[in-house]
């Protein structure tokens, strides 16, 4: 008989975007043991998407050996993009999911597969489980961020999702460090995620190249010249080769970062703060940087004693996140 | 026999501030029975501050019958300007208190009355007091500001103040909202004490009132055209009787209120703010403007619901937070 994978406290982790669903086992110390993919059908019927969440689990439990029961497993915890109520597993109305209004994913999910079902936003999960398995273990007051093509951000205090009245806390992404500043994506003026999301880097740099009219930075050779193709990820590419402009558009975004994690520091005074998404992999190098830029922007006596420590969870956030919630 | 004022849940609240100490007997519904006052010697020897706050407590205790003993008290509850340490009753340096430098205040007050003493500072003191007593009665997720000479926060989630790992959480008026702004008394750039406090309002006042070289604004008058008396009680009384250059100059100040609890509320959706202070008794007719322009300055998709109201304690604020510290 073939061996079991995992145990009776490994969790199915969910993470559910709008192009895709990936689920995966995740062990007792947050060790991710196998993947399964699925694509979304995020504008499709509300059945339809959710065939495309369990699709992914099933995909995931065929990879265990047939002997292997589900009621081996503690869980199932779901993430997904907000808003959505953790209290009562309901999809409210996220933008990137307009399959599902008001939708019960954790009961439909629940009735499925006869296991408990948690769900909560990607930004809350994934900083419960830098928590409880990664960058901030054994920490009590936790301020995770993750910094791609938007800001999330999330808060665990004593080891538990802060969720606020109404489970709307920790949208972070949408403080305001200018309220003359830049439109955000939300509509309100001035959000660090207009100065410092993926686009809002990309923007930069190619206003910058466009204005130095210059072919001499990197980056213009990164496109082949084609100024529209320049992402975040040119930018940093650019930066690690040495090009002085993409180090001059990083150091201005470190700096409204260090602006905006001023004000987190004053209102929560954190033990640590962690990092994550494909725009913090760019910006790792100047973490020393916001670090020691703090004191600048708060009055906490202790803030550059913060620790601030890249994500430990890349691309597996979500699976881990979705985990961390039945763990 | 004389009858006991209060009784074994009554507590002693003091209030230490740079000019005075308030002291204050407190009874189990936060009801305040008796107070005694003194002048502050906050630039003296240690001692000399702290007998000034033994002075204030005697003068309380000799209003109270001569058969009450000390011990019908719960405790004596102090609040004072901070960085403070709560947990350890230590005042550490601030800057209104310069005679008290990493002072034990709490173990020596407890030395001399043989009670239970508690220190905070004063602002997250006072939230509790509205939590326990006040107009915050009820609720869970507390934002208290106090908008006078300065602004100050506190928090209170659970009925308990949210202290974060270093004690020096809820410090909410320094939180940017403009990182091109004025600069705070803190140092830093386009805190919303900058813009909202007391000396912020009256330096908008004299500025305008300079610019347009005009006697046609009644604050030129309740100055008699002094303009460097006006303060920001002088725009208040202005605006009460009409006066519509204060009147443009308030609806600045809860514009740049706005965009501040705004970020408040996104990152800890409260189930109420209260707001205190002399600045707060002027913008009290501004309260339905603020909460109804919440939606436009962040993503919480029920911030026009969050209650603001007026704080229940005056200017008897830290005596009721002090008392609060020990209920």
């Amino acid at each position: 008989m073939t061996q079991p994978i995992g145990n009776e406290t490994s969790i199915i982790g969910v993470d559910i975007g709008g192009t895709k669903v990936a689920a995966g086992l995740v062990d007792g110390n947050g060790k991710i043991l196998l993947h399964a993919r699925q694509p979304m059908v995020a504008a499709g019927e509300p059945e339809d998407a959710l065939k495309a969440v369990t699709t992914a689990i099933d995909s995931l439990l065929s990879q265990l050996p047939a002997a292997q029961a589900k009621r081996e497993f503690q869980g199932i915890g779901l993430c997904a993009p907000g808003p959505l109520d953790p209290q009562t597993g309901v999809v409210i109305n996220p933008p990137n999911l307009p399959c599902w209004r008001n939708f019960p994913l954790a009961a439909k999910v629940a009735d499925i597969y006869h296991l408990p079902v948690k769900l909560d936003n990607d930004a809350n999960a994934a900083a419960l489980a830098e928590t409880r398995w990664g960058a901030a273990r054994g920490f009590n007051y936790v301020f995770y961020t993750t910094i791609g093509t938007g800001i999330g951000t999330g808060i665990v205090f004593d080891r538990r999702i802060y969720h606020g009245h109404t489970g709307a806390a920790g949208e972070g992404g949408h403080m305001t460090i200018d309220f003359r500043g830049p439109i955000c994506g939300c509509g309100k003026p001035g959000c660090i995620e207009a100065f410092a999301a993926g686009p809002a880097i990309a923007a930069r740099a190619r206003a910058r190249l466009a204005a130095v009219h210059s072919s001499r930075s990197l980056m213009h050779d990164l496109v082949q010249g084609k100024l529209e193709d320049v992402t975040s990820e040119t930018v940093g590419k650019a930066f690690a080769s040495g090009d002085a402009l993409a180090g001059d558009i990083l150091h201005e975004i470190v700096g409204f970062l260090t602006v905006w994690l001023g004000n987190v520091v004053d209102l929560l005074d954190p033990d640590i703060i962690v990092m994550g998404g494909g725009v913090a992999a760019v910006l790792e190098k100047f973490f020393d940087e916001i670090r020691h830029g703090l004191p600048q922007w708060c009055v906490n006596p202790r803030a550059s004693e913060i620790p601030l420590r890249m994500a430990h969870y890349g691309a597996d956030a979500g699976i881990a996140g979705g985990a961390a919630l039945c763990a």
